[in-house]
């Protein structure tokens, strides 16, 4: 290329190039359209202005800004049960055939009786028992082909749709404004690590190594020469409450400038990433939509927001009201 | 703009960045100077081109990219001992004041005459008291901050160079074409996880929540209503041998597409990688240049390359000769 016919395409460039950036300012379509205008979303905003502003004195480089959200009741829906434990109450009735004594035993009685309350009334020990039976034993590949089986064709029992549907549409436009401005999106969850990442990357645009949550142990071993992770019915880790932070600090080893949450159960990973030095970002969502969700706080078993509501104006957080500031709750199918 | 000013400056900016593409390809400077043509190179590159060529048989999204490295020995120098180890020698030092009762018992006694043979005879029961004495009961922050300080001030015995000057020229280009094909890098580290994350990002552009390793058990609390991460001396996981694919299957959730080693500490973690379906690499570092380096594998304590040695040949994994592969060991300074 000649030095006159380089030096015009030069100039055409920059040009052209100037004229993309000012419509990507000028006319860039609105990143949060299911959020109503309100202070909540006037913080999110706000945030996120001041931490990406090149010069500003709230200024955070790309590679520190993380932002982590809960996923049950943050991002989709954990009313009436935790998706998990549905997912757990169907295992037992398709596992039912090779447990002939499951139909005298509890917790598996009741939840093959279809009883939730029944297998409740079990605690915490009886759920685990659940869990473990339900959850272990299979190699890590087949645990997750199970999974997406199980998501392809279960459906949410009052929303009538597939649980993977019963997301929070401005939650996945919030995870991806967020990716847009620069910053690393993780799930820190109190479900299970290898329940969520068969489908977080194609939902939520999370990729598997940003899910953190509770897990069970798991052992490396030959089956027939072929190496398998096997999954193993003992606890290793409980990611909620004072666990969430310690999870954070465990998998991505630094402090979030970010975190969403629902419950109290996200308390402490809200104080902790609030805590930090500069401008941070805390979030709870109040499921106080009774008409297009469910209404839930302070008594719910799943879900309790209490302590939370009372500290979170004194602490800076910013309560999401779902009735007042979501213009739609779900993705339109 | 103008119609004919926009089409002009369309046409330029097309021609413009079609230039910028041809030079990019044609007068690529050469992403592994400090590899000498030969096999391992001819392996690697080959794994690289075919992985990344959109439309090939062997192409594979970026997002599924991923590639392990463990630390010691593969990109930084091991000998004479284990750079944590020379660490928790000096932490001994330290802290030898507040602990006066250390004069009179094993393994500190020995690790305060200088004497890393009398540490070494307390077997591996004497060493794990030894590592919770000294990298167990600050905070995770105050940790971090000693870890920092002594990398500063430190210096090998041998190379008389910084430890983080210690690196691998080549494994630092090799880390870096990695990431300009669209791998995302992560370091596997029998290590300790706290250890590494300090300096990783800026050493090795590796970011913290890309660093696994072995790792002691941690507790969120407020101490004075500040919530810190404080260090508890208990083992929390051991990320080395068959815990390497256990570590990469909780920490990232997918298996790597390539594993890069030097012992049989990570024989485990590149038999999962090879062990995955479509086209995979794996690579042994062998240190057989006792002129630039050190020469050791079947026999030696630290960085043992024995079965590894082995089987390469016949898994298709690639050896690397620090002697005849590298025209450079470690960085100019």
């Amino acid at each position: 290329m000649g030095r006159i016919g380089s030096l015009t395409s030069r100039a055409g460039a920059h040009l052209a190039l100037s004229f993309l950036a000012l419509s990507a300012v000028g006319v860039r379509a609105d990143p949060l359209p299911s959020w109503n205008q309100g202070p909540a979303r006037q913080a999110i905003v706000a945030f996120v202005e001041a931490v990406t502003k090149p010069g500003g004195p709230d200024f955070v480089p790309p590679a520190e800004r993380i932002a982590v959200f809960d996923n049950d009741g943050t991002l989709w829906s954990e009313q009436p049960m935790y998706v998990q434990l549905a997912f757990a109450l169907d295992r037992v009735k398709a596992l039912a055939p090779q447990h002939p004594e499951w139909r005298e035993r509890e917790p598996f009685a009741s939840a093959l009786r279809g009883d939730p309350a029944g297998v409740a009334a079990t605690g915490e020990h009886g759920l685990l028992e659940l869990l473990m039976e339900t959850h272990a034993g299979n190699t890590s590949e087949e645990f997750a082909r199970i999974v997406e089986d199980w998501l392809a064709s279960a459906t949410h029992p009052k929303l009538g749709r597939p649980y993977t549907a019963c997301v929070y549409q401005p939650m996945l436009e919030l995870l991806a404004y967020l990716r847009e401005s620069g910053f690393k999106t993780f799930i820190v969850s109190g479900g299970g690590i290898e329940f969520m990442r068969p489908f977080t990357e194609r939902v939520y645009g999370v990729p598997p190594e940003q899910v953190i949550g509770s897990s069970i142990q798991t052992r490396y071993e030959l089956r027939d020469g072929r190496p398998v992770i096997v999954r193993l019915p003992a606890v290793d880790f409980v990611d909620d409450e004072a666990g969430k932070p310690v999870g954070i600090h465990k998998f991505i080893g630094r402090r979030p400038l970010a975190a969403f949450g629902n419950s109290d159960g996200d308390f402490e990973m809200l104080e902790w990433t609030t805590s930090g030095p500069g401008r941070r970002l805390a979030v709870l969502l109040h499921h106080d939509d009774a008409e297009r969700e469910v209404a839930y706080d302070r008594k719910s078993v799943i879900g309790k927001l209490d302590r939370g509501l009372d500290e979170a104006p004194g602490r800076g957080w910013s309560l999401v009201s779902m009735k007042r500031d979501w213009k739609s709750v779900f993705p339109s199918r």
